[in-house]
């Protein structure tokens, strides 16, 4: 009997307090409710405790006595997840390691290009503190308000700027990681090249806090573009943004920092989220871009993006356009790309997918998902919209207004398994930025290669054999050694 | 008896001739020499064979036939390795598989913005192959005559455009990799943005074969730059270099491609090596930059020069500048810089080094580690010059003119023991770009902090149980479980 009390969830709440303090952990249920939720709201769960550790030495102090007591760690950064990665699905046997308090910028050198902050810095918070020197952080997501690097770089983030500078990783110089063992990786070097064996931080890039806790960042920096010209177009088909992308790539050097693709129904779900939002355009071109070229120096890129854009309206690949002439009307013609993702969520549950396929394929996949989508649910609404360079597709399902959350349910479900089918015969990728986590485990697992799987058991095990890091999440491995 | 000789590197050469067939397996001396000398000719060692599949079948036959017969694998490219990470150094225990004969280019997409090749590809015919489709694969190195895609990505070699483009690693989708166990990690998708879980051909990615033979490369290709613009500039002091990289990474957009320093003495170089070199500028100066600047499309690359080129020089931060005019021009000045390195050779025995420090300290480790030698060895001369962009210095010593053999041994040993203080202070790396191989295993090992060995054997272990992927290279890990 002893035993089972001693092994209690109180009994270990108790044990974190003893040893870590009350100031680091927190076990009322309403405190800890904000790190139990999902962004979405989705999902409500529960933890043993929430540890907020203020140092890489708490971090460490706190994964030795969760070893010791036999708990499992599900790390989180600003909670801005979309696949439940930093959410427990084991409330009884797993605390939430906040990183919110390792929040210091302990350097920003923009003679050097880098900067080394920790995990719980906010993406917007620190982009600013770095423009203030001069130098620009190019990360740029939906939650940058509330996402913190530490995730960013645990998940890999994608975003809007990925077809300029690459995916979080491409931004990384250095890591500093909290292993499964409570012993610090340091690897929070500024060197840009450095070929000494095997690029340990890889590993932790994207393993959603399944090998280690991220706790700090060596970040490499640009200079800040001094200039900016963005720009609405209206083309006549998805066939046509693939030439019009392709075009502009070359035409336009590499200063493109922004390509994304909008569905003409993309106006009224921005209206039905911003009523007064002005559209500068009319809504009946089969697709639409949102495109931006950056850049600082000597280069006139407002000349730039004037002299693209009469040659692909001469040529007629391009219908309509309009370019932002104030930084006012630069934001409205983004609040169109943001309004549409709102006005998504307040049409109620809905399909959200995170796809890639590769490039050249990517208004076929379109044309192809779509069809399978509205043969299978006539009445549901296909919005397919994304990141062009990067073959990213959010190709999101609206089941029709008035259904019941069973129905919904329902539609979601099969609206998923016919996209997935559409996805595999395209050889595509079900994450292309959003990561595993728990929401997709299962669907990661049922595609996974033998040779694939087998690799990563191998990795789990030689670097958390006791298997203390996020499980659940991304694999079900097999239990503790 | 018979153990013995069933054991013998006679036995084991039939054992591989009578599998894999006399087409693949070379056991005759004088075949094998190529493959068992290293690019500078500094050693020659042996093999029990050569071993040059056709195929990734092939590859999983020989490597499973390998570690029937209890034989270890030096995976080889191009063999112009710079550490020695393609040679045996255990000639009666390993062969050389050379991937030389799968050299198909599997498929060039300028549309995907992709290639798909096999890892026995020359670098510059495949660079050749795809400027033919109007796209442009930016890794350039001076051994791209030579040097195979399989060994560039085995390496993450760097090369001259890093600054702009990224190491190799930032160049690769994705791999086909004949794992340890003759199995075959499936990884060759061309998706720009994928999150499906760790991404492990990071791995792979700078192991230098100890994890795995790459068999073949998804690459990422850009627009082919129609423009490139060449300048050669002097200036009073590497302070002043570092100013104007800082100042044309910001005026220049990120369109700056090449942005090499080098000393006075590298004319003299290039004039032994090539002794009709034209040299267009005076060789007074403190500190040269070769600079380039390219582009594709409806920038004027030129003009961007020559703007830039008058701002600095109005200001005094360049005193002499440049700007070839003429293809036969820019080959010219690259011949300087290429000359430079074949001067070095011509003098002898010289210690080269391959070293990167924070790009904010690059002036001052200069100062100090030629200080350094020059104090330790004063007959001996410096010279430094590099990739400034990624803080990548070679600093190369020459001992004079006329000494022997032994001479120039010891003093290249005192002169490394020396740099290697100074790299240190600066928290450098002895590895910027080459690797660490067997060159330079023992000064990586002295330097290894424990958590980083840690993980180093525990991948090792997890991948290779065996011990069968090019043992001696990057670390000496504990004997085959």
């Amino acid at each position: 009997m002893s035993a089972d009390v001693g092994n209690s969830v109180g009994h270990r709440q108790a044990s974190l307090s003893a040893t870590l303090g009350n100031d680091i952990v927190l076990v009322d249920p309403e405190e800890m409710l904000r790190f139990c939720r999902d962004w979405h709201g989705d999902v409500t769960s529960g933890a043993i405790a929430v540890l907020r550790p203020r140092s890489t030495q708490d971090v460490c102090a706190a994964v030795k006595l969760c070893r010791e007591l036999g708990i499992s760690i599900v790390p989180q950064g600003g909670n801005t997840g979309l696949v439940l990665g930093g959410i427990p699905d084991q409330p009884d046997a797993q605390v939430i390691l906040s990183l919110e308090r390792l929040n210091s910028v302990r350097r920003i050198d923009a003679d050097d290009f880098s900067a080394v902050v920790e995990a719980g810095c906010v993406l917007s918070e620190l982009k600013d503190r770095i423009a203030e020197k001069g130098m620009f952080f190019p990360l740029a997501l939906g939650a940058q308000g509330s996402c913190r690097i530490g995730g960013n770089v645990a998940t890999n983030a994608g975003g809007i700027n990925v077809l300029r500078y690459g995916m979080t990783r491409e931004l990384v110089l250095g890591l500093e990681v909290v292993l499964p063992d409570g012993t610090v990786f340091n690897g929070l070097s500024t060197l840009r090249k450095d070929n000494r064996g095997i690029d340990l931080k890889q590993l932790f890039i994207g393993s959603e806090g399944t090998l280690g806790i991220i706790t700090a960042v060596s970040l490499k920096l640009t200079p800040l573009p001094d200039q900016i010209a963005t720009a609405l177009l209206g083309l006549n088909s998805l066939n046509d943004v693939m030439s019009l992308y392709r075009r502009a790539r070359r035409q336009c050097c590499d200063l493109m920092s922004a390509f994304e693709f909008m569905p003409p129904l993309a106006f009224t779900l921005a209206k039905e989220a911003i009523p007064d939002l002005p559209i500068p355009m009319a809504a009946d071109y089969p697709a639409y871009v949102l495109m931006e070229i950056s850049g600082s120096g000597l280069i006139d890129i407002s000349d730039l993006m004037q002299r693209f854009l009469a040659g692909v309206m001469e040529d007629g690949l391009v219908v309509d356009g309009v370019i932002a002439a104030s930084e006012a009307q630069t934001r409205n013609l983004w609040k169109i790309r943001e309004g549409m993702n709102e006005g998504q969520a307040k049409r109620g549950q809905h399909m959200r997918t995170d796809i890639s396929v590769p490039l050249s394929r990517l208004a076929d996949f379109v044309e192809d998902a779509e069809k399978a989508v509205s043969e299978a649910l006539p009445t549901c609404v296909s919005v397919s919209y994304g990141h062009v360079g990067d073959g990213n597709v959010h190709l999101n399902v609206l089941p029709p207004q008035g259904s019941s959350k069973e129905e919904a349910a329902a539609m979601i479900y099969q609206a998923k398994t016919v996209v997935n089918g559409v996805v595999d015969r395209f050889s595509g990728s079900i994450s292309a930025e959003h990561g595993i986590g728990r929401l997709k485990r299962a669907d990661f697992e049922e595609r996974l290669e033998p040779a694939h799987r087998h690799l990563l058991a191998a990795l789990k095990r030689a670097i958390d054999p006791s298997m203390v890091m996020n499980p659940g999440c991304q694999l079900n491995f097999p239990d503790r050694s």
